[in-house]
């Protein structure tokens, strides 16, 4: 029911195309999960986004887990059946939050050190930054809920009993997501846990005919690490690679850790690189051989009054969009572009109109759908730097 | 290219259906416009309501006042224009506004006293409740704007010129809308007052051949003042008229003014019931004649997580839903009832998602559209009280 076929390398790149097959669907890769947290995308139906190019979509099992909205989920029959919905699905396990409200929320930082905060989720959590809400042990670990303050614990046996339950496609091991804060000593503890944690998750998967999981590869910043780490993971029986954790101090540190872990991960699985996805991230990845991403930018830009276009970042707040008749893109096919003008996308934003957020988040997604799109078709071609360098000129 | 038609009057009651002829397309009466306050239905694009049966929107002047936002919509030729869209408005005139933010803010009541203030606009504004800002002379309004601060002054003649750059349909006469705290006294002096600002409305608005304007009949909830302002705005030579101002201290006042006054107005002229739109409210006005509506209550109840159903209102955010597999309303044919649960759509509003909100707009909207339509039917099958007697058992 699963599977995962190269179709087609880059001659100049670590670039390929290839075409990952689940019980709900076709994914073609590489390609992006459209980020639907806690079981809708923001301001988009999942058919719509089906439609637009949307072939898979990541779930978030934590904001499942810390409110036991699972259980009820699990008497639907799993999350296609709470939604209605027939594509493809993935999970993350929960340890990004072991980051996101850990050192991630007590230091003000991403899993890069110099993008975030001012975008983060944080400030709408009904809690104060500046907070450690999370304890790390060899059996799990305890979070305090940011949404009441209750203590809960979340073990690898019971991220994976989670994520069976919630019945995606693919699944996520149970690992700790590291900050770009962290020392070697502490990144090397972690890592070492999260092999220790892999294993577990395994165990407790079993061999389930209608989900896969993903390892995660952690080790931080650091070479030795990163190289133990993808060795380690790669030696383990999963369907596809996760590559997680810190990815250094600025987004060039993205590659260094891109080269140094790939080329010790079994070629013919698929490669997902967890919660990054800007467009310049998205090419020197792909080059670097990534199949799958996640992220949250198409939406979370949108609800900031930020499209994308081909001409970079606009921010639609400006007032200096007010008189302009144009779309936000003219080369964009949306419905969006088709219809309407920056002018009143810009006054809709200003006036914080939720149809506002609504046209932009159906723009993002359309645009980096699209973006993914002509990348497959560059791969095919041959035209992968070629494609690279005419978008990353605005980028 | 204006015209207003009666079709067929109830044999029972004084409910009658009618089409009125726009130049943007006809409007079949009873109906309600969708609000779209500051130019877009919260959470709904106006093909995707239009496609549902909307025929009309309303949209407020003071929302493109106060910013002077009406400029750039009068640079792109008028509101379709700058909304692209082809389909019939209908714009106020500010008149609300010296109530709901002078004696409606002040006093924290609604145009009727016993509803509101719970489910009022006036908490998401950037000021306190308690603070009249607004001040009446004759020769027009001050405001403090609400956004900022700013003092702003809105005339009878500005109010025009404004409705006439943003070009909708149909406009309607500057008003005064009174409180039902208001004394008779002031109630009187405010409707005598209206009453001059009606002519200079007129003078201003002239004759264009693309608008027509509705006068406002005033008069709070005193016999009285209602028959003489329905006498004397029915003399004057407008195309239709809003029935405004405070209604009474409870539902049940609004069918006592609605029977002092609908009497008085040239039968052959559209009524219109400004701001009212609960399911028993509409049913009670029309079975006294009136023939549009205009209020927020479907997309406002979408916000606070309210639905319509054949069984009443539900407040989906109750935990009781979290395990209800059913539609919303099984009687209801929109596509939310068609494809989502109760728990899902539960599970979105109580996680804060804007889809859930989304959800239950396009739910609200669909639901309210077809119950004008199953007015409209039941006028011309003569069975307007059975579907009354039917629907308000829930209501």
């Amino acid at each position: 029911m699963f599977s995962f076929n190269i179709l087609k390398k880059d001659k100049e790149t670590k670039a390929r195309i290839g075409i990952l097959r689940t019980p709900h669907g076709i994914i073609h890769t590489p390609n992006i999960a459209i980020v639907a947290t806690k079981g809708s995308i923001r301001g988009l139906s999942f058919d719509k986004a089906n439609r637009f190019g949307a072939e898979i979509f990541m779930i978030n099992t934590f904001h499942f887990f810390h409110n036991n909205r699972y259980e009820i989920v699990k008497k639907f029959g799993g999350l296609h059946k709470f939604l209605n919905i027939n594509y493809p699905l993935m999970t993350d396990s929960g340890g990004f939050q072991i980051f996101s409200l850990g050192f991630g929320m007590e230091h003000g930082v991403g899993k890069v050190a110099d993008i975030f905060p001012e975008e983060s989720n944080i400030k709408n959590l009904p809690i104060s930054k500046g907070r450690n809400l999370v304890k790390v042990y060899e059996e799990g670990v305890e979070f305090i809920s940011p949404y009441n303050g209750r203590k809960i614990f979340l073990s690898p046996e019971l991220s994976i009993k989670i994520q069976k339950a919630l019945r995606a496609d693919i699944i996520f091991a149970f690992d700790e997501c590291t900050s770009p804060l962290s020392s070697y000593e502490y990144t090397k503890e972690a890592m070492q846990r999260t092999h220790r944690w892999a294993t577990r998750c395994l165990d407790e998967f079993g061999k389930p005919e209608n989900q896969v999981m993903f390892g995660i590869v952690q080790g931080g910043e650091y070479e030795d690490l990163r190289k133990e780490s993808a060795k380690y993971i790669n030696s383990l029986n999963f369907f596809g690679y996760g590559i997680g954790g810190s990815l250094g101090k600025s987004k060039k540190d993205i590659i260094k850790v891109l080269n140094w872990t790939i080329p010790l991960l079994d070629e013919n699985k698929p490669r997902h690189l967890l919660g990054i996805g800007e467009v310049d991230d998205i090419f020197n990845s792909i080059e670097q051989g990534i199949d799958l991403f996640d992220c949250v930018i198409p939406t979370r830009w949108a609800r900031h009054g930020a499209a994308f276009s081909y001409k970079g970042r606009l921010n639609l707040k400006s007032s200096k969009y007010l008189n302009d008749k144009r779309p936000i893109d003219p080369k964009c096919k949306c419905n969006i572009c088709k219809k309407y003008s920056k002018a009143y996308i810009s006054h809709l934003l200003k006036e914080k109109e939720i149809f506002g957020i609504i046209l932009l988040t159906e723009h993002n997604i359309f645009w980096i759908l699209n973006l993914f799109k002509e990348i497959r078709q560059a791969i095919k071609e041959n035209k992968f730097l070629d494609l690279k360098k005419r978008i990353l000129k605005y980028w």
